[in-house]
């Protein structure tokens, strides 16, 4: 346990800039004692946010980076500018020690690139993913991932993401041995790629792994709260969760537009708001941010980039659980279970 | 133009059993004149049906086949039984010119299988696809594939999808040239697996195609009447497919919590009701329905399995649309533009 986490915060990127940033700061601090911050941004900026949120005095650092990524700026431009930019500081200061974790509401494919560069991939694990929380209709949210890191995946790769899945779920989702399924398009064994085949067969035959391998789930069945962590490679991972926004958002224009198309039908809307509230609250991205960039030696998570200040509060909650909790600790341990890990393959 | 269209039904299939599928056929005769089915299932069941829908006297013949693939036959199991079942006899006439097209509403690996085995994949294409119809909030239906036939697909499988599956929009969707895009992670040239990147090169390197080929979509934009075909491969398109159907339940589900979770959200919901009827007009399945296997020596459509009457009569329309306008023929015109075709790549 760590008594007093420090968080980097890259406090230029987000669509809402330094204003959400330093808001979600003020909003984590008061909840969590002991938190300080280190904040990457335009100095003058960041000093006027800061006076607004008198709670932050004296719990936070200034270094002036007025330089930023944007939205626009490819992995490979990106960096480039890893030493003069908020996001490359602030992974940075990770990197050195001076934070725990580093938190970013900006460009996600610039972060995970300067993040892999400059953290590196922890022992054992080949490659990094990128996991999400989502909504489900049970108790808990579902961590999935990879989400978009990795086009292409073998079994190891997919191995690893459930061992690397699982042990974020423990501590995010404070469940003790998530259930774990691989994404695939059928639920017999014969069905899918030889990848998943052989990731099934991996992860069935390892005892003592800190969670409850169910196979394989389908798509059809992720928002029934049936599983905690669901594994897929990047590819699928990320069509899964684009459509997932898609038809979410498609149902509810073409609620809107239903609620719009008579005097009834308004009336109606106006006594069903705060079902729809409800409906809104559950689906909100806020709710349930803090996508983590796991498997590097140090903690990046990536706040959504429409984030409200309490959503990126919850990101940088995210960020002091993983370190608090020693979320590498817990992935090397489950990997110490596996007979031929990566790593060996590898070398 | 075909004058007088026959189409071979299995009659025994789907959740709704002969009622449903004799229902329908009577409810397709209603619209198309001239329209007559071969109907394979149990005699005396199907001869009962048909008493209770005179429209369908005189344009009917009973093929006497009580045998039925049920929906837990693995395709293995099934292609055994395709001289004795009402699947493979309603597939056997296809193939024998007994019927212009075969419409089922029963097992789909089944009807894959055994439609794949009979009719061969025609010249010039590899591997057939899973077409359907999509919801979209634009003016027309959206037609993805493959859903699910090929786990696994080159650049020339891809193009070859995209020649189908513009076939296809022209047809059912009416448009003379559909808007074809990849299904991709992200639009930049850069981004997805080198079959797609080598896909896109093919179809923007080809003149004079019947489509106007529009680069990759993200999986958030489907819904959006961006498009009028997306192609992927069978994986991919499996789980988005699946990923849209459970968040729309999702998202549905979560209505009806909250609309019963107050009085007040109670009375809205009854107000509310015309609004929310059309929301479920728009996406019962019903609406979307006759799923195709493209790229066969024959026409097969699938009924979804909990289609009512209306539904499979709209895929029994669908079925004499692509027979009457000869989607072969379109397929191969299309496929004489390439320099390499798949057929002289393997030869």
């Amino acid at each position: 346990m760590i008594v007093a986490p420090r968080i980097a915060i890259d406090a230029m990127g987000g669509d809402g800039g330094p204003s959400v940033m330093v808001a979600a700061a003020a909003r984590a601090r008061a909840k969590h004692q002991g938190l300080s911050f280190l904040l990457f941004g335009d100095e003058t900026v960041l000093a006027g946010e800061c006076a607004r949120h008198p709670g932050l005095a004296g719990h936070v650092e200034i270094v002036h980076t007025p330089d930023m990524i944007s939205g626009e700026d490819k992995p490979s431009q990106a960096i480039r500018r890893a030493k003069t930019t908020s996001m490359g500081r602030a992974i940075a200061a990770v990197k050195a020690g001076e934070a725990h974790a580093a938190v970013s509401a900006g460009n996600t494919g610039a972060l995970m690139a300067m993040s892999k560069l400059a953290l590196r991939t922890m022992a054992g694990i080949d490659r990094p993913a990128l996991a999400a929380l989502l909504p489900t209709l049970g108790e808990n949210d579902l961590v999935m991932l990879d989400l978009g890191a990795n086009t292409e995946c073998d079994s190891q790769n997919l191995v690893q993401f459930a061992v690397m899945g699982a042990a974020y779920a423990r501590i995010v989702l404070g469940v003790e041995a998530p259930r774990v399924s691989l994404l695939n398009i059928g639920t017999e064994e014969l069905k899918g790629t030889d990848a998943l085949k052989d990731a099934a067969a991996m992860l069935r035959a390892t005892p003592h792994l800190h969670m409850r391998f169910d196979g394989f789930i389908e798509s059809d069945r992720l928002g029934r709260g049936e599983a905690d962590v669901v594994v897929t490679d990047g590819f699928s991972g990320n069509i899964a969760l684009k459509t997932m926004e898609g038809t979410a958002r498609f149902v509810t224009d073409l609620l809107k537009r239903a609620f719009t198309s008579s005097l009834r039908s308004k009336a109606g809307f106006l006594l069903s708001r705060p079902a729809l509230h409800l409906l809104r609250v559950h689906l909100d991205p806020n709710n349930h941010n803090g996508a983590v960039f796991l498997g590097l030696n140090g903690i990046v998570v990536k706040s959504h980039g429409g984030a409200t200040a309490d959503g990126v509060a919850n990101a940088i909650g995210v960020a002091v659980k993983l370190a608090s909790e020693d979320i590498s600790r817990r992935i090397a341990e489950d990997l110490a279970n596996f007979p031929t890990r990566a790593s060996e393959k590898v070398a």
